[in-house]
């Protein structure tokens, strides 16, 4: 242990690294529930690639297990402490190295906050769309290690589509550069997306090639309301079936919308069993809300409520964006789950999740990015009564069972970290999950890049 | 050998098992020049997942090599057979298993020919783009395996976005599932991203899950003539600067215009340096063109001719779709090139290109997809003639070096094969290559898997 901070010491600066167990304990965990957290040696905080090249370096030679972390707004667990370990925290470097908007790129490196990022290139007309809810804290290489979705993704797709080149410092310490900053480019295997979404399991990413779009006009969005699940979810498949491009595609079930009203006092309709939100960036965003409008009537929407302007659509999306802080009031504490399901399948996984929910006796409310089927249902439960506790972790096992079950995944966007790797292996079956461990020892042989994550 | 045949045969019915040297000899190369070609000890066309296991098991034990095979259209030398291997061609497993427009997606068989899929998709109102030219021949498995692109790729991007999940026999004959039929999923490592473009070196895709789009408007186009290479290259920075999102951008250079016009006198002014092509395929197509028209001109265009309609935007984009029959025509054959470059360094590229061609005392013509900076510079040569052949060789080097120091890469849609393995090297660097190695090793511990190839 003292020759670990020694070494580490010896090339970093002392604000570098923090070993102030009140501070350490700080870093020790992400935001997801029921994960185990140990106790960091030391945090260490690099400013530069030969540092973190540095800390690999020395932590490979003794054996001791590095902890790569972001803004730990992460909901899997994936960037918890192990005991002992090196916390390598990447948010002071936090450079926007270079926008380039012939080209459409941006180059980063990882500490840079995505809302940061997202307003920078904004200012030269361009647009980076991924934007999970902790746009504002979230990292961008974060958002790389979990693969991030958000709301945009109906239309724009996740992180990982807008990732084109990686620097990665590898387990040895050696630096790997991967992808390229051309439009398009294959030249070998694609080691570049291999990183997106490994969690920190298979190197520590310092610097980013990120594409970029030009800026779409503002969204304008509506809101329907439905007599159901089921007539909601029927909307959703006609709206994308008919060929529609929504910018955003939310539903928001009875549960989450009695938790926003009574919350934000919004005057959303309580009766209404399932509310739908729909926006278009398009040239003629109101024609793109009238197709749509008849949609969600034709599939027995109850009402249809068109935002005249971007003011009025941001009021509609507030709604959404409350769901979380609402449903996280109504027994004190919640646990979000992250399952994707064909969008087809979308109404059976609501009737599900309501099954589970009265089965367990809790209160579970959803929201979704119902245009890309994924949902998330989200368990509330008194944390200071183990036995809800416990109840509230075995429904959140039968929502991912439900999910498999109707040929989805157990992670849309947030990742396996911890809380989901048991799931994980069935998910997988057992010839990917023999090639994940494969690919994992030729990156870290010995196993100390964020040991006990994923699988 | 006797075996090997006789194992292969014992669960393959005889017709898919051929080794008659004349027939087999037809499935020795693909479409690049300048690469070896073994003769193969069979030709196997499976048309089952279990056949295509039951060949690899063989292969495996016995230890002898299996080149997959698609419609042998690439132009990197990737399918050309080895020394008594075992061809494994894909073009029999040729079904569209499904195809859903609800969840945007299609299963399909490897061997279903691109233009097949394309036409079957548009019936139902959806859009497969990826456009490869040889699209009325080339198979979806064969576009996975190069990682191929097209015409649509500045809008619509490569191969590798559409590819949402795959069924891979392993070197071993055990099947792996990668990937997921949802629009979003991060559970796990992308092996799926892994095996688009490893040409056929990691797994045998029996299986694809493919992205779909809603079926877009009809494209218009536009032609604009410059007076050099470098003005039309400042107009296609230009108009992508602006935050245009054209569907196609293409441009094509003097030599090329007037292998063209030679060929099917389609009335290109032959004083014209260079062409550029636009299309948009968006609501409002012919505004979008008018503002495309002004940027050319500003750029230096001595004429911008729209067309009226779809039929005059097919005749435009026919002298594109000729450039390649009409550059062969020039001397008796061609060799075609694949660099991609930043989209900003495009006119320094064909400026290099131009210089190379002088030196060498050449003619090199260029069409490139201008919008991804990815040139297909086209040398053109006697093949009777040695010397000029060697100096087409190296001429192909000095674009691939020159590709390189613009900061792009050696294959932006055409893979690496034997024809660019060398350079391969060059490009990753030897941390990169150290991994493809381990890599493969993972996938392919006894080297059987198309040896040779890709590094």
């Amino acid at each position: 242990m003292g020759d670990l901070l020694d070494r580490l010491r010896a090339a970093l600066p002392a604000e570098a690294v923090v070993t102030d167990p009140d501070v350490t304990v700080s870093y020790a965990r992400d935001m997801a529930g029921f994960c185990e957290a140990g106790a960091p040696a030391a945090v260490v905080l690099p400013r530069t690639v030969e540092q973190v090249q540095h800390v690999m370096r020395t932590a490979c030679e003794l054996r001791v297990p590095v902890v790569p972390q972001g803004a730990r707004t992460g909901l899997s667990g994936a960037a918890n402490a192990v005991d002992g370990c090196v916390v390598l925290s990447l948010v002071k470097m936090d450079r926007i190295l270079e926008i380039d908007p012939v080209n459409r790129i941006a180059v980063v490196e990882p500490g840079v906050v995505n809302a940061v990022l997202s307003r920078a290139v904004a200012e030269r007309g361009l647009y980076y769309p991924p934007d999970p809810s902790s746009w504002e804290q979230c990292t961008i290489g974060g958002n790389i290690g979990t693969g991030s979705g958000g709301l945009c993704c109906v239309k724009y797709g996740v992180t990982a589509e807008y990732v084109l080149g990686l620097d990665v410092v590898l387990a040895d310490g050696r630096l790997l550069r991967t992808g390229r900053r051309t439009a398009k480019g294959v030249a070998g295997y694609d080691l570049t997306r291999l990183f997106v979404g490994s969690e920190g399991s298979l190197g520590v990413v310092v610097r980013a090639v990120l594409a970029l779009r030009p800026a779409p006009p503002r969204q304008l969005a509506l809101a329907a309301e439905f007599p159901s699940a089921a007539t909601a979810c029927a909307a959703v498949c006609s709206i994308m079936e008919r060929g529609h491009t929504p910018s955003l595609l939310e539903l928001m079930d009875r549960t989450t919308i009695r938790a926003v009203n009574d919350l934000a006092r919004m005057g959303l309709p309580e009766t209404t069993e399932a509310l739908l939100l729909a926006a278009f960036d398009t040239p003629d965003p109101a024609a793109d809300l009238a197709a749509v409008a008849e949609l969600c009537t034709a599939a027995g929407a109850t009402a249809v409520v068109p935002a005249e302007d971007a003011a009025e659509s941001e009021l509609l999306l507030q709604a959404r964006r409350l769901s979380l802080p609402a449903l996280e009031r109504v027994t004190g504490t919640t646990m979000i789950d992250d399952v994707a399901v064909p969008r087809s399948r979308l109404a059976a996984m609501l009737d599900g999740v309501a099954e589970i929910a009265a089965r367990h006796g809790l209160v579970i409310g959803v929201c979704a990015h119902a245009g890309d089927g994924n949902t998330h249902p989200v368990v509330c439960f008194d944390p200071a009564d183990p036995a809800a506790a416990a109840r509230a972790r075995a429904s959140f096992d039968d929502i991912m069972a439900l999910g498999l079950d109707l040929g989805g995944t157990i992670t849309g966007e947030h990742g396996v970290g911890l809380l989901k790797k048991d799931w994980l292996a069935r998910e997988l079956g057992p010839v990917s999950l023999d090639l994940h461990r494969s690919l994992k020892h030729v990156f870290d042989p010995y196993g100390i890049l964020n040991p006990g994550k994923v699988f």
